[in-house]
């Protein structure tokens, strides 16, 4: 092969042997395969590699931190890619601490940033289950989400500018940190969420925010979806911009957990039919008090049946471990069909009264429903009844995932909310897409990649 | 003319009598032309009016309120273009007071915009000086910025989604209010910032804020920019985001409104050398006692030597009314240069003290620098010595914007911050933009519009 040879003559210490762990993925459901390995150092060898495959008409697959749930950074069949890793490119480049901004490479892994921001006195807000894995160059490909949306807005949101390296090799050089700049087309959103098909993201500028004085959260048990819903509105007009997230946990995470474990401390005797994890970050008073105002209040009104403060960090950490291991119980016990998806805040009551009806026709089975109500972005998981396994249900389940995902196109809602399109949902945004956009996306992906090297059968059928 | 025919016959009750002012601009720079003047009042039509154009080559200039500063909405030489005028499309289709959300067509008035959102207990937090004859369309075009971008950010970050019309008719429903969406490439910002030169916005799904529970305001004298910044700085530790605005205004200023007009009520006996507008809107608390506290801490520190701080909405409003009425004065007394630039916010005291040196080796001339500090976005705008006209200095012109933008490129700003491109900086585009950005610019514009008619010569040379 051509571009072998010229891997090893041009980039020979970027090379890698080939691991197993670059060609799986979180849920085992697709495996991949590599022409080669290639773990560049800067963002100079990134370029000569993409000219190099651009030249040769060679796939490339980014590989970030591998967390991703839609088969974005697996490509199964076809001509093998160069698996372009970023583990090497992953200094803090620039902290600057008196203007709230790091220029970090792609590589750099969630859980690092986070340090090296809070070190200097600064949150980056991005937070999420996988980030002790996950990686910016792969968070902001898919434009990532994670439970503190409701306040801070989702990975785009929190950066300033880009790097990156077109399919020929082109450098763009977009790392100001401007907040006002109006040069041009914005780039930067383009390349966030578009999963490594238009280009690779090899370094951003984000956005630091001041440390919350005071943190605090609760637990609280709520009778419905709907008086979930009623809860974040009274504690919205209460608290307002000082809720960093408000998630929703159904019954079914607490049985999963009992069930498979991880075994974890739990703050009501008895598990509640939904309950909803309230995280507050203050820059005036107490989050303990805020929380009991809204609880008393929520009472008098019949929004909840039950509640905790966490009365420490610690156990607000418990309260963040249940909901952060929810993921991993659903792991273990085994789903038929996740769905990513969100739906008009006002329509989540709705969705989930009307949604098990219809599964229902289809089979009897168990729902976890959980995730981020105040984005509307529930994670609505399907799982066989207990002694049943999801291989039984295996002919049953693109209709499970047509029944959900018809059911939020119909209410207006998004079937892929926060992990992308990747290769799981490629006929999903065919399906339900503005055809209109479709177009657009087309033209533009032949544009700026004629040769579709860059992931190719990622968002778009290759 | 084919389609000035088929015009007539698709589309008769769009046809406008040709009007000077659509082929006008604020500051009397360039004269347009126009083949046809067009009021669509639909997107469908809109829809037609571009098939036709795209059928027949015709270029089309898009057309908002008209108050742009950069030549956008003007095309003077080469083929008269169809000039699409919104001003038909300006319904507010939809206010959804339970989400904090608006979807607005793009010929709205965003002082309408604004009134609809409070008579519901919101804010549409853009606010700018034109915004009484600006409109969303062109808003979301040039992504304009404003006074509240400290605290709320630009245009872009205020849209939830865009419906637009691409080159060849095609129309994308983009109008989703979801928070969480990721179905696909993000078109929304690539049409926000385009300056209608990759299609015609027609409606956009705005963002609500809650309206602060108090809101106030303050005029400070500082002894520098650099205090300015450093009182920026102590406000930003004792109040956080509760800081609507932030300007930066010079003696010149008032020495403007003084000598030409308006007349108005002014804070201090003596125009000081420096002051700053500190605008608040707090959830607790009361700004005046606020701003009493960030005073005496300022005065103490040495960063401040006089204030006033509001004592009513009208006296707000009476401060609001000097810094909103700077560009009327600038256009009375006729500046030679003007410049949109922004800087990162720590190299704004360095920038202001390197400028006048400089320009002084072309000519001896009055400057008046202003701006939104925060943002590190100056109107850095030059004018004559009094008794001349800027028609006394047509020579130099060139020489001083060549100034004024190398220095603002060696301090890693940018030589468009809020205005935009248009037509008049094309070539600093060219000159200080990223070569890499320029050629994605160039492979989605021709992608996008294949034969160049959507508002050829804006942004992109045609």
């Amino acid at each position: 092969m051509i571009v072998l040879d010229r891997l090893k003559a041009e980039v020979p210490d970027a090379l890698r042997d080939p691991e197993a762990r670059y060609l799986e993925e979180p849920r085992g459901r697709w495996q991949g395969q590599a022409l080669a390995i290639v773990a560049p150092s800067s963002t100079a060898q990134v370029s000569r590699i993409l000219r190099m495959s651009h030249d040769t008409g060679t796939p490339v697959v980014p590989y970030s931190g591998g967390t991703g749930l839609v088969g974005g950074q697996i490509k199964e069949g076809g001509d093998p890619p160069i698996l372009l890793t970023m583990d090497r490119l992953s200094a803090v480049r620039a902290m600057d601490a008196q203007a709230g901004t790091m220029v970090v490479e792609a590589g750099a892994i969630l859980q690092n940033v986070h340090e090296v921001a809070e070190a200097e006195g600064w949150i980056f807000p991005l937070t999420l289950a996988s980030q002790g894995s996950a990686r910016i160059g792969g968070l902001l490909a898919t434009n990532a989400g994670g439970v503190n949306v409701l306040r801070y807005g989702n990975a785009r949101d929190l950066v300033l500018g880009v790097e990156a390296v077109l399919a020929d090799g082109t450098v763009i050089n977009g790392l100001s940190p401007l907040r006002k700049n109006n040069m041009g087309y914005d780039l930067r959103h383009l390349l966030i969420g578009s999963e490594g098909t238009l280009g690779v993201i090899t370094a951003a500028t984000l956005r630091l925010f001041p440390t919350p004085q005071a943190t605090g959260a609760a637990m609280m048990a709520v009778p419905s979806a709907q008086a979930a819903l009623d809860l974040l509105r009274l504690a919205q007009g209460q608290i307002g911009e000082g809720i960093s997230a408000f998630e929703l946990m159904g019954k079914m995470g607490f049985d999963f957990l009992n069930e498979v474990g991880p075994q974890l401390r739990m703050p009501f005797d008895k598990a509640p039919e939904w309950c909803v994890l309230i995280d507050l970050g203050l820059s005036h008073g107490t989050p303990e008090e805020a929380l009991e105002v809204l609880f008393s209040k929520a009472y008098e009104a019949g929004l909840v049946t039950d509640g905790v403060i966490a009365q420490s960090q610690a156990q607000r950490q418990d309260f963040w471990a249940i909901r952060e291991n929810i993921p991993e119980a659903n792991r273990r016990i085994g789903s038929i069909s996740s769905h990513d998806i969100s739906v008009p805040v006002a329509s989540v009551p709705a969705f989930i009264a009307e949604a098990p009806g219809r599964l229902a026709r289809i089979n009897t089975f168990r729902i976890n429903c959980f995730g981020h109500l105040g984005d509307g972005n529930l994670h609505y998981n399907v799982f066989p009844q207990p002694g049943r396994t999801r291989a039984d249900h295996e002919q049953e389940r693109v209709a499970i995932k047509t029944c959900v995902h018809d059911l939020v196109h119909e209410v207006g809602g998004s079937v892929s909310a926060e992990h992308g399109i990747g290769r799981l949902k490629v006929g999903d945004l065919e399906t339900y897409g503005d055809p209109g956009k479709l177009v657009a996306m087309r033209a533009i992906k032949a544009a700026l990649d004629p040769k579709n090297i860059l992931n190719p059968g990622a968002v778009l059928r290759a």
